[in-house]
């Protein structure tokens, strides 16, 4: 059949897939190997029907009623996508939905041919709990997610280091766990021997639309002031208090993606006595000037490498937002000597896969400058 | 302002409250004191929109595009819904979404005046855990709910029973901890003094339309034999291999809501040995023959009261479809003078708000007929 009937017709070939994030029993949308994507959504009485995807405003209404369209080739991993049916933004109830862009977002998982480093594998499981505190500077029932890594139920004497995870805007606490997949990069890093056994905190750094009104002040949007504030005072001594860490900053890390990320070196530059490890993840603002960035340290290159153990930063090569930001702060860096680590996930754009890969890239690092082995 | 123009323009009350199951920070749908709601839907080249609550079919659309109604007077609980769009049922963005009815719906909370068994309180809470492990029946990585009880992580020569809890059908393992909030009714019941600590394990019982396919057999429906057999082989030696449990037939319980009480229905029968304490909600069919079931033993009441330490079935009074069966079985063991616990959730029906009820007066009875306390 030639491509332009399929493309009319845009009946999936014989190879396409269910995604993987449909669900349970869920047939469409449905994937080929070249990525393509196949939407059928039933809406009789529409007259325009569309998918956020790249060519999703393409759909077509057969004579049974239903709208079918074949998207562009996508980018490899995780995306989020809406429905509108005319004129409403909604969501696809045949798709797991993820809180994103600041609502329940729809998600499509696009397999990345070669990668496997952030799915299930048959290795030892750590657990991903939610765990609810109350944090007293807010008066508020929270909850977080942490992950505790193999053995951590039967290894009852070992203590283990922490790493805080944060999530970017418009997205909470479930956002690592579920879109990053957090919890299977780690148990495959640390099945292989890349990564030490260690807790992973993801929290909600309210930052959702909903989240991030309320004055400004001199060090920044008061919405992120508050959240380091809750960190320092409330979480970390509830995570230290309830299971089993190194409470030092040489056994503690913070990390987050996009505006997370900005919250990760704000957050980290005020309380460097609690964090020895930095990961900036597609950080769209926020960079330290140099050399007055981190209190002066970043004019004292040998000082900054003793307290700061790995500054890694990081975005994607395809169109991230934040590439030009992080590239013009690694060269600051690079020239002013000062030591850190810089990785580019290739033909990615603002977005989960980038993300993932940077966990991947950054947990190995984490740790390692110490002369205990928790094993 | 007269009742008819409140309903026309569907402007809420001042004192109607954003639901707790919308998205962070999220205005829409709000419930007013008398448990109406409130909904705001844009979308502006809709020629009907309606949502599948009583009351939402009759949306209009206001000189802004945006489609608003007041519902009738809501049930206490939770409710599933779906909003339809030109003939296209879909999910709402602005709530929380859900796995039942076999996709992605949207939930609202509506609030119980007097009620506060499953709400999060200021109590030592338990941790929920996402736990991934291998089921060698299948040869598929699968995942599982396990509700740890407060003390666990520092209790650390504690053991505990295990009560396996089932969703119903098109549901899943998500289903008990996320609607059912599994996790706070037994934090309540723990720090209340009213149950034991214990495990409590939440699996996937494969009881989807798309999950449910293939051959029935003698016995009853494929699909649960095949979990049957994994719950036996896979999940409890697993549970017991991982967690600190006491690995008997006395410190282990089953119990399921709908088709789910049907499963445990099928399950215990077919394996006393391993389940003293059963607990069947809003089971549609299934019951045991008087005095045939239970491999006879409902024959010799004095016997089954030794074997079935407990047997609890139950129902909501407001038209929930098990009432019938639930009801006769009660009857008939009753007549059969059977030693078992029957609870009726008022003023409820086939939903959520009479399983959260159900397991609350369920979680009590288990494994008190037990000399050790393992508080």
């Amino acid at each position: 059949m030639p491509v332009a009937a399929l493309a009319q017709t845009n009946q999936p070939p014989r190879d396409a897939q269910p995604a993987s994030s449909n669900v349970q029993g869920g047939q469409y949308p449905k994937i080929d190997p070249e990525r393509r994507a196949y939407f059928r959504i039933v809406a009789p009485d529409a007259k325009h029907v569309s998918v956020s995807l790249p060519g999703g405003d393409r759909m077509s209404q057969g004579t049974d009623g239903v709208w079918t369209v074949t998207t562009e080739p996508l980018a490899p991993g995780f995306h989020y996508y809406s429905i509108t049916v005319d004129g409403a933004a909604v969501s696809d109830p045949a798709s797991q939905s993820y809180f994103g862009t600041g609502k329940m977002s729809s998600g499509i998982e696009v397999p990345s041919p070669g990668e496997d480093f952030y799915l299930p594998q048959d290795v030892p499981h750590g657990d991903v709990r939610a765990h609810y505190y109350f944090a007293g500077s807010t008066g508020l029932i929270r909850r977080c997610f942490v992950y505790t890594p193999p053995g951590y139920d039967t290894n009852l004497a070992a203590r283990y280091p922490v790493l805080y995870l944060q999530h970017g805007m418009g997205e909470d606490a479930t956002s690592w766990p579920r879109q990053g997949r957090a919890g299977f990069i780690m148990d495959n890093l640390i099945a292989a021997g890349k990564a030490k056994p260690m807790l992973v905190v993801m929290d909600d750094g309210g930052i959702t639309p909903g989240a991030m009104s309320g004055p400004r002040r001199g060090g920044g949007p008061a919405f992120w002031d508050k959240f380091g504030q809750m960190l320092i005072q409330d979480i970390i001594p509830m995570i230290d208090s309830t299971y089993r860490t190194i409470p030092d900053r040489d056994h503690r890390a913070m990390a987050g993606l996009s505006l997370g990320g900005t919250q990760t070196m704000e957050i980290t530059q005020a309380h460097l006595d609690e964090f020895a490890y930095i990961g900036v993840f597609s950080a769209p603002f926020g960079f330290p000037q140099v050399p007055r960035g981190f209190n002066g340290l970043l004019g004292d290159p040998a000082a900054f490498a003793r307290q700061v153990k790995v500054l890694f930063i990081s975005y994607g090569t395809a169109g991230d937002l934040a590439s030009r930001g992080t590239l013009r702060f690694h060269k600051e860096l690079e020239q002013a000597g000062i030591k850190h680590v810089f990785y580019q996930s290739p033909g990615t754009s603002h977005e989960w896969q980038t993300w993932r890969r940077s966990l991947y890239e950054f947990g190995p690092l984490l740790f390692q400058d110490t002369h205990d082995d928790h094993r």
